[in-house]
């Protein structure tokens, strides 16, 4: 077995090259939502290279509607495909699902970026682009790892499925159309931006919108109307109450170093349509965290039943109750005991590449692991080589030795997992 | 004297209800901003009716905006006439100017009106309708007080001078443009809806735009980044205790019944971009109520100043400070000793009418007056027959019989003025 590591391991770096162009030509289409066959049709060349058996399908959103832990923004999948490739063992190890998501997050205002977002540059150690980090980097560690098992003719016993989704960003409609097609395995790794911490447990969270009333009346009589900005602002402040009271019973030892486990984030703000008028109205929009081994049922319950509580914060809110919705996207959180085999095993080779223990942490937002673990009851753990702060932001960038270090230790565990055939 | 002023009471008592049939046609004609010159054919055949001198304009945009008073979010005035008509007295009374707003607020959330906002219906003692109160009941007061002058044969000393402006709900560039034409007079009296109160001393009031600053984050990871509508929440407190300030130095009798004389409301407020971000910027918008007696220059520079001490709350804006920005309407505060004979007069001709005394306040909004005290230094009274709060508000409403009393006391009011050539 060590010597089999040896042999990918070597591959691997003698190719990162290799590993870089291929995550340059990924960055370099922009794969917003409903935009994402041009990258699926590099990583479909690079499967098809490998030699792989692939499925390509676009999810039907009539089947996928009328699943109960389905979201989405849009109302079609057309010309956005899933793409599954199969290494098939000789069947008589262990299953991994390696999974990651082609679609990224729009580039934001661009005059806030120094570098360009879909071009991919490369600078020092950086790789510089929408998606470097979240997470196509993560996708060309899964694939240099796949290749270098492949090229270096190992046979392994379990197989090997990859899956490049659509629809992370907004809820996971893609990894939910792949556990719908059936795809099944003993465990899933997904690459999302850990920079290099292990997380067992993820997150979960729900998007929810407030709508604050009050009593409209001219500026220059102020006190003669309710305004909605200042009833917001209790309203703020009791769920920010919220906040502490569900984030001080967390026990959770992976939280231990996490000022707020789960956070509950008011995102949007919007009220009012008249400098000189007294505001009726005001909606709030946010991100509720839900904690690892959360009901989302009972976690939502337990917000609604807060804002019952509101009225004694004040008497306005019995009569001008605040409107609670739930609306558009919802990551189901996932959770696997520390101890599990998958997590175990990718630790020891975490320790063998870098020479040092991993991180093990929980983590700070929902991935689509939630799904494999909640309906696909698959043991799920996310670790990836991003760095967690550039996700999402402008310069977003992937440190290009953390890309190549973790695609040895994720070539090192598949062999590990699914065990060589000798 | 007194018999003058028996007659034109009773012709005005005789003919209410051509008076209300004017106001009901008025009403009919829907003269938002841009859209005033059916409603102006109706007062200009009104006028001509009564045989006046009419001087019928389009302000011009380009002289107007040279005017350090101007302020419009307009940048045309074709097709928006002002109407002004006089009333030539022997030439050696006083003279008055009538000034009253042709423009009408939009009517809003139509779902909200009970009563159709364009069709002036009438219910017992009220007529309903967008600018029956704001301010077309009390322009059709003017017009029923001249034209019982005229009817009645009494020949004045002072000239009259009746205006029909556009634009007093945007900030005032209609009354500019009169007193830019050249018209000037003793005194001018407004009929805004002040309910029968007479208001000597107007409150001036500006628009204003805060930025704030915050730093974006993933929601999941909030306590990375800084929240804007947090830092909003600060900046709010910071300008309630600048009203407290400016409000509690405020000596005018006037305002002694007043809860806030002079408010900052807070109007609008918009901010984020993304339920699961930390929103890195929000735009509060609002209303700064001038003192009658403040000058607006020292106000805004006390209100910037104020910001400059917001970094003592929170260290976050000294390298973030708060943007100002004044913009959009602006309305000039105006002051009027409540000795000035004006007054007096007007007040002593209330109390011959309604047989009791009036109530004196200062208003707690801008009006068209600043201009004419602070440009063309005329002494100006606010003084009319709308119901305060039904402005600007659905099912907008006047009671007729102020309507009809309104016009006997200034009918009164206009031969003490002017005086009569016996």
């Amino acid at each position: 077995m060590e010597q089999y590591k040896k042999s990918v391991r070597s591959y691997i770096q003698a190719h990162q090259l290799q590993g870089v162009r291929l995550l340059k030509r990924l960055v370099q289409e922009k794969s917003v939502s409903g935009n994402e066959s041009s990258a699926q049709a590099i990583v479909i060349e690079k499967l098809r290279e490998l030699g792989l058996q692939l499925d390509i399908w676009e999810p039907s959103f009539r089947e996928l509607e009328r699943h109960p832990y389905f979201v989405s923004p849009r109302s079609s999948f057309l010309d956005s495909p899933n793409v599954v490739a199969v290494l098939k063992g000789s069947g008589r190890g262990r299953s991994l699902i390696l999974n990651g998501h082609i679609d990224v997050v729009p580039e934001g205002d661009e005059q806030q970026w120094k570098y360009h977002p879909y071009k991919g540059d490369v600078e020092g150690n950086r790789l510089y682009g929408r998606g470097a980090t979240d997470m196509k980097g993560g996708s060309t560690s899964l694939i240099m790892a796949l290749e270098a098992i492949i090229a270096c003719g190992i046979r392994l016993k379990g197989d090997i499925c990859f899956q490049s989704v659509i629809e992370e960003e907004s809820g996971g409609a893609g990894s939910l159309a792949a556990i719908i097609r059936g795809y099944k395995a003993d465990g899933v790794l997904i690459p999302e931006p850990t920079n290099m911490k292990i997380f067992p447990k993820q997150q979960g969270s729900l998007w929810f919108r407030l709508t604050v009333k009050g009593q409209s009346a001219h500026g220059g009589t102020r006190y003669e109307g309710v305004s909605a900005i200042e009833k917001s602002i209790i309203v703020i402040e009791h769920v920010r109450r919220l906040e502490n009271i569900r984030n001080e019973r967390i026990q959770e030892p992976l939280y231990q170093s996490i000022p707020i486990p789960v956070p509950i984030n008011i995102g949007r703000m919007t009220g009012g349509n008249w400098p000189s008028s007294v505001p009726d109205l005001l909606v709030l929009e946010g991100r509720y965290g839900v904690a690892p081994d959360e009901k989302l049922a009972e976690a939502t319950q337990e917000f609604e039943n807060w804002f019952r509580k509101l009225c004694e914060a004040d008497a306005w809110f019995l009569e001008h109750p605040v409107e609670i919705e739930w609306f558009g996207a919802r990551w189901v959180p996932g959770s696997l005991a520390e101890e599990h085999p998958l997590a175990q095993t990718l630790k020891q080779n975490f320790t063998l590449v870098r020479g040092e223990e991993p991180i093990i942490e929980a983590s700070p937002w929902g991935t689509d692991g939630g799904l494999f673990t909640n309906i696909a009851n698959i043991p799920t753990i996310v670790f990836g080589p991003g760095e967690t702060k550039a996700a999402h932001q402008h310069d977003e960038y992937i440190e290009i030795d953390k890309m190549v270090e973790a695609a040895e230790m994720i070539a090192c565990m598949l062999l590990d997992w699914c065990g060589v055939e000798e």
